[in-house]
């Protein structure tokens, strides 16, 4: 049995996490599951999983909770809790699904205890990667991928050599908008892009996919995560095939399922094994039709491969100065068209510097942000 | 470098072999090749791939060209020379791409050799498979499809544990008629017949593609060469995806590439290396979409289940029976919907026997072409 480690397993991610693991009796053993101040939830899963200790980030939220925690379970409070249940001695993996760029710390404490790591957490990559990079190297930890695009790429290249790689192709439902000109994405609202037509998701990440800036940021994950430059982006409506590795004598392996980030979560969790699941099975008859169209030329794709080219810096700025965007979108403060505009302004005035450290990538997304802001007046 | 032995160079998969050859330089040093009685091709390419020997099987013709031969090339003539030059000691891989039956002899000689054979015959595998097995557990020898959609689902199996199978899914182009009532199919003329969408190919395989019988050949030969009874069909008009492997937990890989047999050819020379070919790069988007219906419900596909279920004998005669017809319908002597009434009728009625030697398997396919024709009076 894995001994597993969850953090975030109240969100949508770490919840489904449990599910998997629930469908897989015997084969996991829950060691620690954290959330940020959902009390209630994490001490039932707690309680349902026999959970030996639980994380909460919030103090005060921890303070109260600490008489209602299941017999023999322990608590670890504050801002360093995901750290510490990360490098525990025993865990065998830790699935990383805390949001955004907090999910750093804990991936570099897992790493630095060299541990397995599923991540579904591409900031924390985006972001750390020179640090990543240093603590896999010094401690031999890995990751593996949970996003469903870099899940399908790692599981086609099990069909082949690194060497022998051309080309990842990377799809992308293209979200609401694709096909919108500039002109009309100014009228989007708040309500539009929050309607993603295939993966139910939080707030952020609908954006995300309805600019295509996931897609971006997805791009630069997979180059960090497999270290292939080559890589294109298709709009694929259906989101079947999850991504494609394309090899040098031209044949290209796909990975296809109905959407369900259970597949992938659960496919890092037992790898390199696979278990049935509660997956659906998918009958392309039914699905009728598989379309494709180049996604290559996309702002939002365009800045990502920029950002690439440009340093261990520009990334970072790509990331964050994004997050801050999609926020003045949510609060109204600026429009859809404008979220790109603010990642472009700040992706040419950050100012550039050498990642020693996670306060050095503090630093830059501070900049990035205030840059992002800044533009509209809304620093 | 690989000393090859490439069985019936100069027919179509022969040929694109030698391109593979050729677009490979060093990887392959060319050991000998053979032909039925194409002598001019044969001693051409021999002259060009400075191949040490040469095997003709029509001993008229070889004798006819004893002058012409390459410096240092030596010559096989007669009916055993394919089975001779599948053994050479020397041979690292023999591609088999004898048309039809005739290749059995030479694939069980080279397995009982030991080597290993890239296999563009599926009648020697599905006639054979008794004997083919026998081989390869007493002497080590081993089979790489070159059929495309084999060597798609060997691709997609690599890395991937047998056990975590779920299903394999064949694709087929479904040929011109596949949305045809049977009223319209009596009318097909051998014209109509011959015109594939996808593929070019010899004749017979083109009839095959257009009945189907050829995606119930392929049913029956990937159950044999990779042991899995859950085989699903899948028309896919636009032949890009080439097969795929639904594992048990829901994610399917599929081998996806432009209509190609070099890559296949290719991929089964070089395995488990992959190298670069000549082969175009795959554009989705130019492809713009990719179409699935259910495959399940021909005729010719339920016949080959039937046969797979009915024991050692019944693939046997589907095969051969299927022969008889398509030869018929060539001559013009029977209509194209006969041809699955033929194969149904053969299968109702060849005896059974146990197979246990080339000579029992050659009874049965007597008697399944007898029986194919009997019933169209064409005895």
């Amino acid at each position: 049995m894995k001994k597993i480690v969850v953090l975030g397993s109240t969100g949508s991610i770490g919840g489904q996490a449990m599910q998997v693991i629930k469908a897989n009796p015997g084969q996991f053993r829950v060691l620690a599951l954290s959330a940020g101040s959902n009390a209630r939830l994490l001490l039932d899963q707690a309680a349902r999983f026999g959970a030996r200790y639980v994380g909460l980030a919030d103090e005060a939220v921890a303070k109260a909770c600490e008489s209602a925690l299941p017999p023999g379970c322990g608590l670890f409070a504050g801002a360093n809790a995901n750290e510490a249940l990360a490098a525990l001695p025993e865990a065998d993996i830790v699935l990383n699904s805390i949001a955004g760029i907090q999910g750093l710390p804990a991936l570099l404490a897992a790493l630095n205890a060299g541990k397995t790591v599923a991540l579904a957490n591409k900031e924390s990559i985006i972001c750390g990667n020179k640090l990543v990079k240093e603590a896999i190297r010094a401690h031999g930890g890995s990751i593996l991928p949970v996003d469903s695009e870099h899940s399908a790429i790692f599981q086609c290249l099990q069909r082949g050599a690194k060497s022998e790689v051309a080309a990842l192709h990377l799809t992308a439902s293209g979200g609401p908008f694709w096909r919108m000109d500039e002109t009309a994405l100014c009228n989007v609202t708040v309500a539009d892009a929050l309607r993603h037509p295939v993966w139910r998701m939080g707030k952020n990440i609908s954006i995300d996919s309805a600019t295509l800036m996931n897609k971006g940021l997805e791009v630069i994950e997979a180059q960090y995560l497999f270290d292939v430059d080559k890589i294109e982006v298709l709009i694929h409506p259906q989101s079947i095939v999850h991504s494609l590795v394309e090899y040098i004598d031209g044949a290209v392996i796909a990975q296809l399922s109905v959407p369900d980030m259970r597949l992938a979560i659960q496919y890092a969790l037992t790898y390199p094994a696979r278990a049935p699941g509660e997956i659906k099975r998918l009958s392309l008859p039914e699905v009728g039709r598989l379309q494709f169209y180049n996604g290559n030329d996309f702002p939002a794709i365009r800045l990502a491969r920029e950002a690439l080219l440009g340093g261990e810096c520009l990334p970072i700025v790509y990331c964050a100065a994004n997050g801050k965007a999609v926020e003045l979108f949510l609060e109204g403060k600026i429009s859809f068209a404008d979220i790109i505009r603010s990642v472009t302004h700040a992706m040419q005035n950050t100012p550039h510097i050498r990642i020693h450290a996670l306060a050095d990538i503090e630093f830059v997304m501070r900049e990035a942000r205030r840059h992002a802001a800044a533009y509209f007046g809304q620093a």
